[in-house]
């Protein structure tokens, strides 16, 4: 294990009815805020009365600023900035899913700074502040209610890029299961892939002695494996909506990375891929996963068994201990394709070839490599693409 | 799965000389603090020098209060909040175990009322402030360092009661488990038991709809399991220390039951116990669990047995359920046996008749019932230490 410091400060309201309190909680930083949102779902399902009902009943006033996209804009969060800035808003309600979220925090802290926040996406300088930010999710998946992350996409060259940073870890996140009961069958499918995503990412490591986060991210796979297939099978089956979200909260508040550092390549090889194309980044991570782990399993086939046989239940075949590592791929995908997803370029529509394209931008034509578990360069990239095809 | 609210701000510094930011955790808070410490052992090995000279660096003063005992006791709390109050210290930082951790989070409410601290023990009313503490651990077992909880006895009658409250999660806490490797091995494997105690409180609970945390339960009593025999067959093991020390504070840290209650009658048992023959908390639990799980396990056989299983790899009996759910408890034993622990009242040494009386004050003389899981009266309290003798 490695040394670590864990802090994660996001105060969690979760159950029926936990959108009634945004009001009293959001009052605690601010009396006049941004209110972020992205389409009119939120309107049509009567999410929004509820939040403002309840934001006027603690007697906080709110700057409205919805279409937030899936991949969030740039040009949005600086819409959001520049509200922030000429009206003098205290913190940023995102009302949403991770995109919302994303382009809250990106906002957070492009309002409290000198310049374009893009500077921190480009890596060129680090926040030493943020306006706070609270949330009302509404779809499981990003886990960024409780992260320190947030990814942007800049429209000029369609570049996605992340910041990571404690200071913008939500002040308080609320999740009522019942609220994800409208999302459609494909989006759910999405989110749960990033969960799993998000899991796989940090189980794939090269530390050593990590046994307790080993189990804990198990433990966590097994619950997401269990309860997505309720909730498509039925949308309104809040008992494994509960399961399925909290999970996806504690998937990525960094607790289940604490003292091992994970990979998180597949996540650098979907960005491109969703940057360029615009899909949806669940549907992406169902295509690049199970290429990255069969370009990669042979690095430390141990680990690829352990994760096949506690994960998903393989048999350990111990005259062919790789043949179980390989089974666990294929359940991986078998699950993918229950929910509806693909796990092929194909699948996405991607028939084209800017495979070296990506396996460029990925790399900065091969100026640097990515991913801890096993580093890529651009041919390496390549041919997970090419084995995604 | 329960509505919840779930915020643990506890900063963990975990890892090989942790204990070096000491000084520069503490001064974000306070630059003269209460000390506060249990027997000679801290000086032995080096580290109240370690933790002093830090303190120091950053310009940290302070007030020793040495000498807390296993089941912490109310006088020396009193000696603390005095001091406290006529100095003017801003914070206490506890350096040991559990015991040293519960009486400085007593200290810290104390500081800062009018009146007898112990009053919120007994029930009387609740704390609406407190000063923050912080913590440097040497002993894996209680999980004080982040959590809500503290537990003191009051010499006059041997009360053992305890508190719960937000405001007294430390604000950070220090985790180096090389500070674990000259503890005695009876403490070590009362820590354990004590680990798996938190986990088994939570672990046994009436609400449905819960497999995500039964997951997380059963992952870290698995490690518990695991690291446990290591650490005890070779105390200078950093890794296996590493993996139980944080297993430990993870137990506790409320993430684990969320959504769900637990039951908790048998630490309430277990502090009558030590509360009259001052026993050593883990010894007491390894005696009463068993005998509780005896009483109650037809309450809700199916949960024994997804423990039998899942924690204990008890093959399911398909043909006889209920033997499986007795095999995990006889497995159980045998985990505290090989721990060199004894699981009946006589290997505590008690062998005379007060069982009555411990019942009767467990129950206010049969006035109260308690126990989430199963609710027990004077005479259930009085059959579960008859099946522990």
């Amino acid at each position: 294990m490695e040394n670590f410091e864990f802090n994660n400060p996001t105060k969690i309201l979760f159950g029926r009815g936990a959108e009634e309190k945004v009001g009293v909680e959001t009052a605690l930083y601010s009396k006049k805020i941004l209110l972020h949102f992205g389409g009119g779902s939120i309107k049509a399902s009567g999410l929004y009365d509820r939040v403002t009902a309840s934001l006027k009943k603690a007697g906080v006033e709110w700057v409205e600023l919805g279409g937030v996209k899936p991949n969030p804009r740039l040009s949005l969060v600086h819409e959001g900035v520049k509200l922030c800035k000429e009206q003098g808003l205290g913190l940023i309600l995102a009302v949403g899913g991770g995109s919302v979220i994303d382009s809250a925090k990106a906002i957070a802290m492009g309002a409290v700074m000198e310049g374009d926040v893009w500077n921190y996406y480009l890596g060129k300088g680090a926040p030493v502040a943020a306006l706070p930010v609270g949330t009302v999710l509404t779809i499981p998946a990003a886990g960024s209610e409780a992260s320190t992350g947030t990814v942007i996409t800049n429209e000029e060259g369609w570049l996605k890029r992340a910041v990571n940073s404690e200071l913008i870890y939500p002040r308080f996140s609320i999740l009522n299961p019942e609220l994800a009961f409208s999302l459609p069958k494909f989006q759910v499918a999405c989110g749960a892939t990033d969960i799993m995503a998000h899991l796989m990412e940090r189980y794939f490591t090269n530390t050593t002695h990590v046994s307790f986060t080993d189990r804990l991210l198990e433990a966590t796979m097994k619950t997401v494996i269990a309860m997505a297939p309720k909730v498509l099978e039925n949308a309104q089956d809040y008992d494994a909506w509960s399961e399925l979200m909290w999970a996806g909260t504690v998937a990525h508040n960094n607790l289940l990375n604490t003292g091992r550092t994970g990979d998180w390549a597949s996540h650098d090889i979907e960005h491109e891929i969703s940057g360029i194309y615009d899909v949806a980044h669940g549907a992406g991570l169902a295509v690049v996963f199970p290429a990255w782990m069969k370009f990669t399993y042979h690095h430390d086939v141990n680990r690829f068994i352990q994760w096949a046989v506690r994960v998903w239940n393989v048999e350990m075949n111990v005259f062919d201990p790789e043949a179980t590592a390989r089974e666990g791929i294929r359940r991986m995908e078998d699950f993918f394709h229950a929910m509806g997803l693909g796990t092929r370029l194909v699948d996405l529509g991607i028939v084209d070839d800017r495979l070296k394209e990506m396996a460029e931008k990925c790399t900065d034509k091969n100026t640097r490599t990515f991913g801890n578990f096993v580093k890529l360069d651009q041919n390496a990239v390549q041919e997970i693409l090419n084995l995604a095809r």
